[in-house]
């Protein structure tokens, strides 16, 4: 059977859509008529100066926070609808409109009431949740320094504990040491969560989270701390960035966000973690949900810019068949089919491992149920998830924003904003190649350790001991049987390559082949004398490259799995659409298949051959397709993409 | 000898820029000088509202005329300086400063005042160049239409002859004829150069250039003009463009830029070129200053913002050796290495490249010398450059600003405002991929017909006929000789790879392979009864990376042949660059020639390590290289990257 078979048919956009958001349509779907009932959020960003749009941004947060949308993830108790995986639903849906009112969303309810809910105790749940569900408490988020971004744990702000009075002293020693890049900070945030370096009595005991009033009552700075406003910016226009320098600012004891540490009457430092690192990466581990939140709005964003090029791929018209006196749409062209499908498909392939990833994320809560490694696990699949997440994002925006060609660049046709505000998802929340050596931690480890807790030397250390014949004796075996299977590709073998089995055994492969080399290499370099340190950074493409891998095949697994729960009259076209993910992800990295002896050079021309023809196939129901991703006419808005 | 055999000498600056800048040098410092005097711009843009900043742009762009740069390329007849080439190497200079003043330099000297010189005779250079130079006459460009971008031919605009009263009448009968995205129009040209359907007597003889008024001497619109903002975009806030409809606007009968054509006194058309389409293309021929610019100018920003990211990646730290208590430069990391140095190399081998180019249309002024054969060469090159050099600027500034963390989003540190602004240059001045197409054709016509002017079945026609055995022998051959080359590769063969002829020889044959493998596609497409249009429009994707791989050979092949004028002492370290950048081409496209037969897996991978191997290698005189770009401490600008 070859692809081309028999035109598919169109699906049912709104079977698409139960299907990408199950199961939290009801959810998407209210949050989605709320915003397209706002839509003009969309204008003002186009309009208004900075100061002005930061004012509407906080006008729209309020009012969704008085529409009861923004506690669903808190407990109800203070106001909240006590569901996490509906409530980071409703933060991805929110990038369906403008994405500063997702990104200040996210500071204050994801990052500022995420960590006194998770990092605090009852005594700051009882004194601050209702208050920031509500919006009258309003709080950043203060872990990122000048000089520290990724390595946290570096950060250099001191809180220093008086037991004579009771209290710590919040203090920025350096210039590098200046909290940065702090959203909310710069206008509207009364508190901040502070991350410092906590000692007592001269003795150091790492990153802990403080809560820190940043204004008064007359909304002007505390004493001694010290606000500046980061200024414009790429994008985000209506999100207030500002620098933290505090100056000796005295707070109280129970600023302390101690569900993991505290002070006693003494004065002594307890805590339920002996472990130094092993406590600062479960306090980390509050980032989980932000990421899950990043990765997903990332997505959303991409879906926009998705239909809008999609659209306009059906309506505008250019060169044609000389004498036909009719000139052919874009989407008709093959170079523009090869640059739309795919990312389509891609789009939905993540969407589905981003559902996964939040009933994952919502089943280890409340009180992060579950063994340690399965919290590890979480925090693995959130990083990458992220991490290739938002690249696609800004990929696949900048394709759109060029398959618009000059429409593409004018603010009213929504492009311009959604790469400008994008632009960042692939920094904040944690630098993508940085989380993707995490998960490659984990990889590597097995997660039998909390990979965030190892170093490069106990890393490499415990690789070259234990993990990697069993790696290697695994993956040698099934090599033998693909290479078998893969011995006889014959040129009209198509079949072979719309076999799920024979896609997800590539992807697979990939990903064991890569751990069994990085764990040889490892290995190799420990016992050739070298020093951890170096070794691992010799091999740190390796590394990046590995967990790449693994994320793709957890994506494409999960996309494989998702097709389950889609109505039966829309899946074939579903079955395309894997089909196109699987092979358009190999082809991109047909140079390593074909250097590693998994694809024939006959096999390699036939996927790039079939990606053409599923492009071709699917190309009549793109837009179906992307009216699956349901952004509602009014969000759309662009000129070049709304239907009269 | 390996490549990491010792340490490189660390290059003078001041050498790789006059090597970089030749026979340019003067003009370029000259003009970098007067733009660090007036480096203010780049705040006024972060500040500025778009309608104040429009006004400032235009002001420095007067300031510029004043101070004499802005007739360079003009007839010193008219206030010029008659050196085409030295105009160029200014324009492309100008976007090392804010690239909105780059740009509406372009449309009112390249564009607006190139086709006065071009298209128009004497009448029109008395009456119009001098007054345009010195910015006393601001004009647009009016060529695009809202539904007509890259197929000029297709457009609607009309001009109808009345002999009776000596006029045109020059009319919008559509929407989609509407001219839009045209730069300077939106608030301060006067006059337009109106690209119309000429029609005289009922009899259309297709697109013609005429200088329109568009505002009166209050600058409020002519009669009959209707003019829109084209309102907010991604970037360059200070270019106005607008749209331009006319309703029935009479102009004079000496508004026709009249170099080609004409209407004599009897109300007859006449013209010195007999065909329709070959005038057309000539008349579009007035496109290869303006690509030519904007590709030397997408490559000064990419300049611009690796300087930027490479001194941030040599002073930033993270993470580092437990316990060494230091943390390391991020230009330490091989996955930065790895971002940053090839491009940094594909910018040296563009500048090349782009030198080449520059003289090589030096070259054909005055009056376009030369043969038809030569002139379609350069235009050919013009285009193909245009489009490499603008991708590989949004590659290079989208890297840069992710290298930079959060910092690289701040406006202060200018990668914001770079990332925006040539957002769209790989749509201006002709769509990247049309582009790629046009050269495709010449190649395949082997430049023995105007490549504009034939369409695809012409040309389809002509390559199945007569092509095709000739280009395919040639290729066989040599594919042969290099096979029995390649036959051998040892693990340690490394000086194979370090070879000139080797790494000429693989860019060399993957293009003649993909313009064998072509045209035998469209003959066999055509002996199977297919129909032009369908046949071509079934290898798309082949054209365009058939063209890629042609333009990224001379790119190569330029580098190469530059290094010649570079000083003794620079030219070991530039020698390497050119290995790093032939290695990481070749590794780019690797599926492809392991697909073909031309690589074997294991020099495959031996070019993935020497990649590497470079990369660390160069990384240390990295600075040194970038400063070889020259681009001022005062433009520099960003607080992150400037040498205090």
């Amino acid at each position: 059977m070859t692809a081309a078979a028999e035109p598919l048919p169109s699906p049912d956009s709104a079977l698409l859509a139960g299907y990408l958001d199950a199961p939290y349509a009801d959810v998407a779907t209210k949050i989605r008529a709320e915003l397209a009932a706002r839509a003009e959020i969309l204008d003002q960003q186009i309009e208004q100066p900075q100061d002005q749009f930061r004012e509407t941004v906080l006008a729209a947060l309020l009012d969704l926070a008085a529409a009861g949308q923004t506690g669903i993830g808190f407990p109800t108790k203070y106001g909240g609808g006590g569901d996490i995986g509906a409530s980071i639903t409703a933060i991805q849906a929110l990038a369906y409109s403008d994405l500063s009112l997702m990104v200040k969303a996210g500071v204050q309810f994801g990052l500022f009431g995420g960590a006194i809910w998770h990092l605090g105790t009852e005594r700051h749940h009882e004194r601050y949740l209702a208050d920031m569900i509500s919006g009258r408490l309003l709080g950043c988020f203060a872990m990122t320094e000048t000089g520290h971004g990724s390595n946290v744990a570096a950060c250099e702000t001191l809180a220093t504990y008086d037991h004579a009075s009771r209290a710590f002293v919040v203090d920025t020693p350096t210039d590098s040491g200046r909290k940065d890049y702090i959203g909310n900070a710069a206008a509207h945030a009364t508190m901040a969560v502070v991350f410092a370096q906590l000692v007592v009595g001269n003795e150091s005991h790492g990153v802990h989270a403080f809560m820190v009033p940043i204004r008064d009552d007359q909304h002007r700075p505390m004493p001694g701390v010290n606000i500046e406003d980061c200024g414009p910016k790429l994008g985000l226009k209506g999100v207030d960035n500002g620098r933290l320098r505090f100056d000796h600012v005295t707070i109280e004891r129970t600023a302390l966000l101690d569900r993991y540490a505290d002070i006693d009457d003494d004065g002594r430092y307890v805590s339920s973690i002996d472990d130094d690192t092993r406590r600062f990466f479960t306090t980390l581990g509050t980032l989980v949900q932000g990421r899950v939140s990043v990765g997903g709005s990332a997505l959303s964003a991409s879906k926009v810019a998705l239909t809008i090029a999609t659209r306009y791929a059906n309506t505008r018209r250019q060169f044609g068949a000389p004498g036909s006196g009719e000139e052919v749409t874009l989407m008709t062209y093959r170079t523009h089919q090869r640059r739309l499908l795919p990312l389509i498909a891609r789009a939905y392939a993540l969407s589905a491992s981003q559902q996964e990833l939040i009933l994952l994320l919502h089943e280890s809560f409340p009180g992060e149920r579950g063994e340690p490694q399965d919290r590890r696990v979480l925090e693995s699949r959130a990083a990458g998830q992220k991490a290739l997440a938002t690249w696609h994002t800004t990929d696949a925006i900048q394709v759109c924003r060029e398959a618009c060609g000059g429409a593409g660049y004018l603010a009213e046709n929504r492009l311009a904003a959604l790469k400008a505000d994008t632009e960042v998802f692939t920094t904040f929340e944690g630098d993508n190649t940085v989380l993707l050596q995490l998960v490659a931690k984990g990889l590597l480890t097995q997660f039998k350790q909390n990979f965030n807790e190892l170093d490069p030397i106990g890393m490499v250390r415990l690789v070259a001991s234990t993990a990697v014949d069993t790696v290697v004796e695994k993956t040698a075996l099934r090599q033998l049987i693909e290479r078998l299977r893969d011995a006889v590709p014959s040129k009209d073998d198509d079949a072979g390559l719309l076999d799920r089995r024979y896609q997800a055994g590539m992807l697979r492969w990939r990903e064991e082949h890569m751990r069994a080399g990085l764990a040889r290499r490892l290995k190799r370099g420990m016992s050739e004398g070298g020093d951890a340190f170096t070794v691992f950074a010799g091999v740190q493409d390796h590394v990046v490259a590995m967990a790449r891998a693994h994320v793709e095949r957890l994506v494409f697994e999960a996309f494989v799995a998702s097709l389950a729960r889609a109505d039966e009259s829309v899946r074939p076209v579903l079955e395309r659409l894997v089909d196109l993910h699987a092979l358009a992800t190999i082809e991109a990295d047909r140079g390593w298949f074909l250097e590693h002896g998994r694809l024939s050079t006959a096999r390699s021309k036939g996927i790039t051959a079939m990606v053409g023809r599923l492009c071709e196939e699917l190309a009549p129901v793109a837009e179906a397709l992307t009216d699956g991703f349901a952004v509602p006419e009014e969000l759309i808005r662009a000129p070049i993409a709304v239907r009269s």
